[in-house]
């Protein structure tokens, strides 16, 4: 199999995985799925899930598209080649508790090619960040501590770096550069050089999928069942407003398929189901809140 | 008095004469005024109304400022000068019950002036907007009859005209050209010419500021008592996530503010105060719902 087939395996195969573990914890809520084509070329199947007894919406989605390089992608995206493929998971989910964090991954590989069909050039990226709404030490160590060691299976430079360029990318930067939460890992454009070849990044993209579960699901498990009070879930509620602005304002992933005539449904998804937004709403000194925001402004080491 | 005196007092007297009838007919909150400054010169006063028995959130805010043109102004607004000054009028009133429409209106001048502080050039800005969750024809056509009455006291050419700009600007495209709602009038970049001088283009920003209360108001009062069901609220809340979307990933203001370090509590006031995003929801066929969708694919005429 070619690596290209081997991820297309891989990703449809974490997807069926992550669902039936979503589906398992939640306990009533079940994943309906849409498959869709592209008129370009390719196509996805978008699996959500709704109004369950853990999470309030989410979806875990996969696509496998390709096409001609446009002058679009050309100038924006200063792609070279024919033609192009991609193929990638992209994971939200929003739970009902606010002492569970909203998650979200992505893992994606794109290749390019010449006229005759030979890649010219083939890249992966991803990452995992979690979106607390209070902020809980113990569950924020776990998280990181869980890439931490995926990543230092592969190299030791790898979790230091990739947590800081996850600490950067997810922010807010019209909000003096508060981040979306407490970040994780992110990284793009790794290609094969004579150091890491390509079976290395492909291997290193399918441990952080596989990490997902590890990561996230004890999380939910241990908060799923706090009790929480009206004021909490309206801070969740606050908080998801800022959510949906770093998709909507900053995030190159949502811009570019609003841009490009992408499957709208299955992009928007990553938006949370019911969100607030009041005028300069201020958390309390001191409070529980107020140590979120705070950890959003100064991202802290967890591991 | 200068122009831009002229039009700085009118449009304070306008913040105050909006801020009264709204109160007045809301019966129950109050606003509350926020007055900042900006470091770069200038500030404005933020008035947000929330809570209340027919206003569920709502701003209206003016500045006054200036400063000296950036780098930025000149690539990205391909503005030229030394200085620029800039006043205006925002609003934008969110509703409780669903049969109200949510109403926005913006009306602004700019300068911009060399070394000596000569005016270089000056342009007026505005327009006014219906954003229905519910279409009632008689309501539509009351809002923009009274635009084509203001309009035509000036140029029988406006009201076709700006009527058009508005439904090609508040536009989700996206979501295949949906309008954010049934439009109203939008015009920019007006200067005088050997026809219309700039007292032309003030009055005529000053005669469409005031209209705004006998366009929106009557429609507020006879609406604001309807019942509506739970349904129908929800519908609301969905309908709110398309404003978000526009004034997110559109609108030309928003974004600018975000970008240039505008005071982000008074641009994101026009956000909606609660907010829902479904996947993939689609209104019954038939239904009022689908008939409000209808009249946002397809802008219609009123007058």
């Amino acid at each position: 199999m070619s690596v290209k087939e081997t991820w297309i395996e891989y990703i449809h195969r974490l997807q069926n995985k992550i669902c039936a573990a979503v589906e398992e914890l939640d306990g009533i809520a079940k994943f309906i799925e849409d498959s869709w084509e592209r008129a370009e070329g390719g196509g996805g199947k978008t699996r959500v899930i709704s109004n369950g007894r853990v999470f309030e919406k989410g979806g875990v989605n996969t696509s496998v598209v390709y096409g001609d390089v446009t002058d679009m992608m050309r100038t924006q995206l200063k792609i070279e080649g024919k033609k192009w493929f991609a193929c990638g998971l992209s994971l939200v989910l929003h739970p009902v508790n606010p002492f569970v964090p909203t998650v979200h991954c992505n893992y994606r590989m794109f290749e390019l090619y010449n006229e005759e069909g030979d890649v010219l050039d083939r890249w992966f990226g991803g990452g995992t960040d979690l979106t607390p709404y209070y902020l809980i030490d113990e569950d924020a160590k776990h998280f990181h501590q869980t890439y931490k060691q995926v990543c230092d299976q592969f190299d030791n430079s790898f979790y230091p770096k990739f947590k800081t360029e996850c600490d950067n990318y997810f922010v807010n930067w019209h909000r003096n550069g508060e981040r979306r939460g407490i970040g994780g890992i992110f990284y793009d454009y790794q290609r094969a050089d004579n150091k890491k070849n390509v079976e290395f990044w492909m291997n290193f993209g399918m441990a952080c999928g596989d990490a997902f579960l590890p990561a996230y699901l004890p999380i939910a498990h241990r908060r799923m069942n706090y009790p929480y009070s009206e004021e909490q879930k309206h801070w969740q509620e606050i908080r998801r407003g800022r959510y949906v602005e770093f998709n909507l304002v900053h995030d190159r992933g949502t811009l570019f398929g609003l841009k490009t005539n992408g499957r709208i449904e299955s992009i928007l998804m990553s938006l949370p189901p019911t969100v607030r937004f009041e005028y300069n709403y201020q958390p309390k000194p001191g409070s529980e809140e107020e140590k979120l925001v705070d950890v959003c402004l100064h991202p802290r080491n967890w591991t």
